[in-house]
């Protein structure tokens, strides 16, 4: 069974907007169990939409489709459908009642081109949807079960979630199970060879989504029912945590490395403070993008100037002197300093040289010493990061994190 | 004239990469005066790639295609190109000892699939790459002049600018000239409501670019000579100054909000210290992410637990007590508080609610209160921001950094 996904939009066509919608069908049909042949974009022109629709209707058992359900008049997906099954428009009262309280809930008239978005082709059966104005439709397009979609991701995704996946998922045969795991540590390509073989051992799927400096690992089994795909999906999932070990595999499902720390911190009831200096706020910045981070974070320092390690850190300006602001010693006294000084449980610490200037043959631009202070004891890491200052700075963070969690 | 592009690969077709080569695409060959009429992805399978160059080639004047010139077993493209147009592949001695000599640099051997990356269809003409092995190559497909690059968004993007460019501008008749302005502090339909009318006035093409929370503004004019194209896309971007203020319209070309009051920074000698609440050291990151920060912020606390804010800001207890958290008074003591301990000549503050819980009535989730110190006054402002915890800590970080701008 294969599958399609076509996103209209001249906004797509000219860059102005980089197509999740795209990736995001592609991901979820393919999680379903299709084979996604396609994701095809084409701009707002009535030919285009109608050869795409014919073509990719032909071509496929499902076809998704994003885009083109709005008020104005570049919204042509209805009409175009309806002129490939050449059909007429019919307006469906219910949608149109559905628009009218949505606007008036927001203090506005229906306007004739309001009224449009009700026009679906003769025969199609309406999609709710029920965090916009725009209602979907789907209709048999050629050998496509064709399922029409609004393009703002959110009203797609839960359209897509609610009317869609429940009508294509009998299609395949057999069901699928996917294990997430979240990886932090180890490139692409490592993790890539130290898992060879688990797909043919453990009859899955093994897909990769590089999310830097992470590395997602999906495992996908399908069966013939849901019990068997589960177990076999989790057993595959299960080898893979053992020959990653659990220093790289942090995590399974809908979470990320700040929450797992956030969680470990509460279930401890410990607090935490960090002491930034390369990566300029950002390890703050990512934990306390945890809702609910505040049970356990205090608060940082950013301590960018050397004054600032020394006066608000407590960091001893010999050392300063002594080892250069880029050394062990410094991450480490950052991270005892912020710690005694906010009466935290732990304390973090990281400097480095994020470039692209301000390198020497010594400390070269990469180089990040990072530390993390308990009350029993303060261990501390180095490593020469590759890559632009963004890249530096968002592979320090993670790795200061990561040391933290196996604290 | 009309342009189509198309990203091969299977990790695109199941979702697990979000195709930014696509859009990369798009908008250069949008901005180089092409109708883009078709963005298009399919998988690793030879029956679909070649259906695809196929119809492409028919449809389109120019297209680019990325993927698939990598040595493992489902790169396919050259092999795909050959047999569209019913030619044998050629061995190219010139790129084979260009991928031996970069093997060599890292210390590796040339192995019989690195050879492949050699083998061009027969009369192709090709395409060096400077940053990676494999080179790309150009044919005649059908109608369109057809260029096939490497899926690597840096490698493919600088052959882009180098090899295909040049080819394709000549295509295109008259030349464009664009001018990028970047806009914070309206919602995209506003910004869209105010320039109504300019494209015709002008002559030229608006496009907008959401880079939440900022909006781009793209103002394209094609004419008969460059300086034509120059002058009448100035003009237009004079006007669109003038409509939208300088408060909103903060910089031109390639630049970043956070960069441009660095710059101002610099310019005045002066430096900057930051206390943040709710954005927990996103407004630091931002600025520390500009090479060169290090010239004028001096360093930032993040102080999330109210004794934070007293201990290291100097915030009067009896205002948080009185005020709480989350008000003008305690944003301004935050300021002056961090400007003051820092010994900096500007100073940042802002506390709000970032959600997704810890809303009341008086002060719901959004509600940001902001300050910027400096030695003659303090001024402040405040908003109730929409959107997730994200979104609103982003709007927050952008607005502090605006009224630093104003300053």
């Amino acid at each position: 069974m294969t599958a399609a996904v076509l996103c209209t939009g001249t906004e797509l066509t000219r860059g102005e907007l980089v197509s999740t919608n795209g990736a995001f069908l592609a991901e979820a049909l393919t999680t379903l169990g299709f084979e996604v042949g396609a994701v095809d974009t084409v701009d707002d022109d009535i030919g285009r939409i109608e050869s795409a629709l014919r073509r990719l209707g032909a071509e496929h058992e499902v076809l998704v489709c994003t885009g083109g359900l709005g008020p104005t008049t570049d919204d042509l997906t209805s009409a175009c459908v309806a002129r490939v099954l050449g059909v007429g428009l019919v307006r469906d009262p219910e949608s149109l009642e559905h628009i009218r309280v949505r606007l008036a809930r927001f203090g506005r008239e229906m306007a004739a081109s309001n009224a449009k978005q009700a026009d679906f082709p003769e025969g199609a059966a309406v999609l709710p949807n029920p965090n916009g104005t725009a209602p979907g439709f789907s209709v048999t397009l050629g050998r496509a079960a064709a399922f029409f979609l609004p393009g703002v991701p959110l009203e797609m995704q839960a359209m897509f979630e609610a009317s869609v996946a429940p009508k294509i998922r009998p299609l395949v045969v057999g069901v699928t199970h996917q294990t997430l795991l979240h990886t932090f540590g180890l490139p692409e390509s490592s993790v890539n060879d130290k898992l060879a073989g688990i797909e043919a051992a453990h009859g899955v799927i093994i897909g990769y989504r590089a999310r830097l400096p992470e590395i997602e690992v999906k495992v996908l089994a399908r069966a013939a029912n849901a019990e068997e795909a589960r177990s076999r999906s989790e057993r595959a999932a299960a080898e893979v945590r053992s020959r990653l070990g659990p220093d790289v595999v942090y995590g399974e499902g809908q979470t990320s490395l700040a929450e797992v720390v956030c969680r470990l911190l509460e279930a401890k009831q410990a607090t935490l403070a960090t002491a930034e200096s390369c990566t300029g706020g950002l390890v703050a910045e990512i934990v306390t993008n945890v809702p609910g981070a505040s049970r356990s974070f205090l608060g940082g320092v950013v301590a960018y100037a050397n004054a600032v390690k020394t006066k608000l850190v407590g960091v001893d300006p010999a050392l300063l002197e002594r080892h250069g602001a880029v050394s062990e010693e410094v991450a480490r006294a950052m991270a005892e300093g912020v710690r005694r000084r906010f009466g935290a449980s732990y304390g973090l610490g990281v400097t480095g040289i994020a470039g692209p200037d301000g390198g020497t043959p010594d400390k070269p631009v990469g180089l990040v010493h990072w530390a993390v202070a308990s009350d029993s004891e303060t261990s501390s890491k180095h490593a020469v990061f590759s890559g632009s200052r963004e890249q530096i700075r968002k592979r320090s963070a993670w790795a200061v994190l990561a040391l933290l969690r196996r604290s």
